[in-house]
């Protein structure tokens, strides 16, 4: 259960997020190994104007097509694997949707098995 | 001070809304024990289309009525402290609001008492 | 690479938005020494009644101006170094936009360095 946040600028088709909720999922499978059918996801599509993604910050010349995603999940992954993590994510989204890689701008919050309620009110993790 | 994100579909009442903060605030007084008047909450509605909630992973059959609630919290609550919070937000839910509990989805972020400001610049934890 | 999370009530203009953003990258700067240039953010406004600020808990007369700022950002600082960001955050939004300093609430998630990605599918920080 990652949980995947992502915003965006409004102005993208359905279809186009569809994909890129889809496109992150498959990156997490084949990189980080998340089960099968793991998908939580939401998008949120932000006005012109509401946000900044700090113009070419650490060498990466960004746009307003920035795609920022931020996704909490499980402690444990090692830092290759989050390395592995970053260059699916840049890729998929690239082959998918032609999104420029320099505008992928991810975030990992980690948490621990029972800081999950997949529904039922239980703590499927834990 | 928990901090409560909720994301869920557009087109429910505000009445509706409202409730579902004031339902997971008594969820947690009463499972967690937080403070009375603690009660710090936003919600996003999300377009159709711009949320997955995964169909049936983990044998948990999850509709588009699905609720992500995401809660910032004090790091310290044991595993079952954890699971009685997820077992009374999902029976509050239901209660208040006849929301499924299988529609309920929680992740937690564990956070240390200096990480809250709740108004005047101060750290009113630390 | 903080990335903050703004989420106010709808109504205000993109100017204001604009300079909060700005002024809280200032703050950061001269409390924490985040580096220059460094700009993540993402505003979200809230419909009227989508957001609850619990009154005046803590002792703090909040109102439905409440600003609720997440920051996401690298662990290490010290409880002093938070202080000092809290106040000035609250005082760089008073100055700039008038903002009422009871209605700054502030909340910090910790990270790693290798939790980040600022484009191009690489771990800039790892």
């Amino acid at each position: 259960m990652p949980f995947t946040q992502i915003s965006l600028k409004k102005g993208t088709t359905a279809d186009f997020r569809a994909t890129m909720m889809e496109s992150i999922y498959l990156a997490m499978r084949e990189s980080i190994g998340i089960p099968e059918d793991d998908r939580f996801a939401t998008i949120v599509e932000l006005e012109e104007g509401n946000f900044t993604s700090s113009g070419n910050y650490a060498g990466v010349e960004r746009t307003d097509n920035v795609v920022f995603i931020q996704i909490t999940l499980n402690a444990g992954r090692t830092v290759d694997a989050k390395k592995a993590l970053y260059a699916a994510i840049a890729k998929q989204l690239e082959q998918d949707l032609a999104v420029r890689p320099e505008d992928v701008v991810v975030s990992l919050i980690e948490v621990s098995p029972e800081d999950w309620s997949l529904g039922n009110g239980l703590a499927q993790y834990a």
